[in-house]
């Protein structure tokens, strides 16, 4: 944590966002990453620990974000549309950039006019690499540019993968995609329906249709979902159920060594499927404040149903933790290295 | 509300529960229903307001289920099982019978045998009338034995009957029904599941497949749904998103139509799809505490699925509101006594 | 319920707002009142139901608050501020006014002064009758100009008062009042600390000293409290635990008879003090939604302490139910009129 | 975190509880400590992952708590009475016991048989040290019992204590301590009290009077408090709010002095105080998950109140934070090893 030891500088723009809160501690307590600066505007010279009451401790106060310190690693946690303006300041500041907007993430210009308004730097589409290293790692290793992934697309594409991986699922196949998120999704703004009396306790249709994340899915995996998340009362958390149907029949046998097989080594996802006790399918409580994932599935003999269920923190292996990690990957660290922290039990609606 | 101009005596047998809670605040602050009794095997000889505190004015002890009361209609709101073991006990106390148990549901012993344990009583199946108005109102006045419906399968049914109804759905169709349910639906007893410490804040895979529920509908709708339930973090009310594929395409205006026609004239549901502000679509908490159901839909043009959101409070339009909803159509008292409170907002996790 | 039975009509100024929505809620399901304006300035033209959802079966919707309708009663339910600028028109539109704001609630410029603003009209502070039936029927029959108090001060006032009507209490003891409030006393408004992650799970010290509610406690009882504020997690309800030093020891006995002597008669508070079951004390839960307050209280042998408990729903009890309350004492109608709902159980954070 | 690299073994006993559970995640995530055993009843052969989920890949199985092994320190989360029946076999077990219950706080069997029942092995009651080291920690350097403290009582004593170092208080004031407590305090049994449905939303007197952690704060202060607990909904937390009336005048200086001359050395301590944004003062989020205390105050100059506040997470800082910090003072490891996660913002009720 002593930035003496550490080895790399890191600087986050936009650091007064839950998002940007989230890289400041995760950099804050990592062993290879000296913080070196967090811009703000609202925020400009108050310290961290006035936005985020945990951070208290951290010696540093919010800058304007005009003037950019040369860093190893520059992290944008700005809105969708700052940073491909920004892109040439970033780059000129740091050796690597990891974005965590919607920027980058998409692979072509015709893909981003699709789903978002229209870009004005296409070029960097291509070059930047997604930040999930399940799918992406060997890409990742001395990237420049990267991109941190949607966390309802990361919940998806996390469970669904292995189905692909193992041949079980091809991309022709009726998928639909149930969402459950929490308030962090919508940011530090948020409007009336973010107040606490109008959000709690709901069960609400947040994106029936036309969710921007069902690009990066059907990026990745090739398939085409239907898609509709809806708002429920936890603060973090992302919980994608997929009912999927294959189009050959599958058994449990044949699942769990599509999961194991995808799974085994990955420090950062587990399968959780059935068994006892109280805690048998994946949870966004269970990972809350890590950047675990959880992916797990139950098959339904009715009608040749696989239920697939992924929970992450939508704030960690869903934007922060996930851009931490890719950041160990492209630098070389230790993959686990500041993301180590393995959540709480019990805990409420974290 | 006061016993001497009431028309009907009524008795709540399992009156210590959930859902016999309500029915004891719907009946007590009923204009046509006198309760003159209330048995609790555990809270015997204690008042109604020692485990309901909103009836501490409530003048009425919990009394031995064994010795009925002759009323005009008897709520029988006890565990799945015992109404079919003493149903000659309560139709001997009773002209009117209203079941909230799963006990006579369905229709058929091969129905029950399939989805339940073995039926003692299975004559009585083909006898009792499902409670749900809105899809059985003609058969449910003077009817001597009403079982009223499960939650789940209220909300589903209402969600989906007009489709139905319209020929937008003709039942081969591909349906996927995510549910989503507050803790009040495991009832008073619950066990390390529904402590307050591991239940809250939650995401919860509680039926992942197989549940019962899927039985009501495929008796009502003649569908076979992929159905798959959620435990979120609220103690009210059950939403029900239906993911639906027909085989023809369809307009937003052929759903309004649909919608309409179906419901216009019925007091206890209301179409709410689309349209400004914080409450666009079907929320649970927008009906708790009242026998309103929500029903909406969206359209998603890219693959043609219709996504259906029904919202009820699983204690009052899913149980013990359509239980008396019910008595009223079978006495002939105007359907909406004691049932026309608005509900309130805001409102937390009701 | 319906316009053609009421016997008076009503207006609500300022009815998007949460004691906006509370009061047309009330009105709609008056049995006596017919509401036939409400304004809102930022909803002008939208129905009542689209920014209550609960109410979309009214049929009205918000006009500009410029233009106000001849009245029997009309209820404000604008800002601080807002009451004393219109009084004028008020008055000219209505033969009753019942304000919900802190305009009219203290008796003397020179109080208002201390704890609010300069007063712009100071010759109605005498005038304005305070709302608490409990506290000052003898003086709501046929008042013209009613202020409706302030849930904190309303919830203290109703636990305290049996100490003062008995002589426990006389006015110089140390008290201390530490209050818990939900997030519905913030209003619609609400800025960062009110949004759904920020204000999630708190204990939250909001006032911590010099809450504006204290001179109405001392209005009204004559007496100096210590008093504190915290914010926690739920949406309606504010309790109020009070630690009383009487100056004389005090029994059990004593306690339960000064309670007894003030509230025996009183439809709108019951008396809960220990027993058996989970419900021992007063608790927010089992009002909400009612115009009821419970009070409770609990000795401590150990320091001549005695413990007091207040609960309400500061939306009824504490605002809107005490205003219509007020207005049935007014106007001469059946004091419970339209505030007879019992509330629900279970219910979550209401 | 590796065994190969730590200095310690370790074992828990009652390993299957909340308190358990957060000992076990410390020790599995601590650098020093090796954790070899942990037992439990009810779970015995059980992973330690099936109960507490975010310990999945912890490679350990519950056993029986007959066998216990020999380690350096073992730890003791079993309900009181227990402890104090099997210190034999711990002290046999282990060169460092440390005790999570109430069994060995108080320093006299006098005390004990006050607050609680019966001694069996009194002569240990004075050998045990407390295992706050703010204000124990010269004592705990070797020591081979230790005394986890209560929770409630830590809030207090920490929110209290630079009062009494200053000279500002002396132990013979009024002072009212008003606590509000999350569920996992009730521990992982619970009864209906604690059921989601239940305890959703409450504010509910707990204990109004006669706490036992009064005992506590009365042997370490040397003050009699007046002390009462509320359940909120929360799951993780503990926050006291003292209501304090110093017998000379006091300045906000005077308590900025005690407060920084009191705790600017203490790593797991800090002073909040005012200033803006949303969170100016202690509060039960901003420290969950962690081992730090939020202490602060607000100074009342109506009636020279002092309101302290002071928030912890039970599980941590109240309990098994608290016994970790403790036997790293007692077996001369760096004081914050395994204890420096920074919390997490923003957070629900964590």
């Amino acid at each position: 944590m002593s930035g003496a030891e550490s080895e790399y500088t890191a600087s986050v723009v936009g650091g007064s966002g839950f998002t940007g809160g989230e890289l400041l501690r995760l950099l804050y307590q990592h062993p290879e990453f000296d913080v070196v600066q967090a811009t703000s505007r609202s925020k400009e010279r108050k310290t961290v620990g006035h936005v985020h009451p945990n951070l208290r401790e951290m010696d540093l106060r919010f800058t304007s974000p005009e003037d950019l310190e040369s860093v190893d690693v520059l992290f944008a946690a700005t809105p969708h549309g700052v940073s491909m303006e920004r892109i040439d300041e970033f780059e000129a500041a740091a050796d690597t950039v990891v974005d965590l907007s919607a920027d980058f993430r998409l692979d072509t210009e015709a893909q981003y006019d699709e789903w978002y308004d229209g870009h004005v730097r296409p070029e960097y589409l291509e070059k930047a690499e997604y930040a999930l290293p399940e799918i992406n790692r060997e890409n990742l290793s001395g990237a420049s540019l990267i991109a941190s992934g949607g966390c309802n697309a990361t919940a998806t594409i996390l469970g669904l993968k292995p189905m692909f991986d193992a041949g079980i699922l091809e991309g022709d196949e009726q998928v639909v995609v149930d969402v459950k998120v929490g308030s962090s999704e919508g940011g530090a703004g948020g409007g009336d329906a973010s107040s606490h009396p109008e959000r709690s306790g709901i069960v609400r249709p947040y994106a029936p249709i036309g969710h921007r994340h069902e690009a990066e899915i059907e990026q990745f995996l090739g398939l085409s979902v239907s898609f509709t998340v809806h708002a429920v009362d936890m603060v973090r958390g992302a919980s994608a159920t997929c009912h999927v149907f294959p189009n050959s029949p599958v058994s449990k046998g044949d699942l769990w060594k599509a999961y194991r097989g995808s799974y085994a080594d990955e420090p950062f996802v587990r399968t959780v499927a059935g068994g006892g006790g109280v805690y048998r399918y994946p949870e966004p409580k269970s990972v809350a404040g890590t950047n675990m994932a959880e992916v797990g599935f139950e098959l339904d003999p009715s009608n040749r149903r696989v239920v697939v269920f992924s929970a992450i923190d939508n704030m960690m292996k869903g934007s922060a933790g996930q851009a931490v990690h890719a950041a160990n990957v492209a630098l070389g660290v230790e993959e686990t290295a500041g993301l180590e922290f393995a959540g709480l039990h019990p805990v409420g609606s974290p």
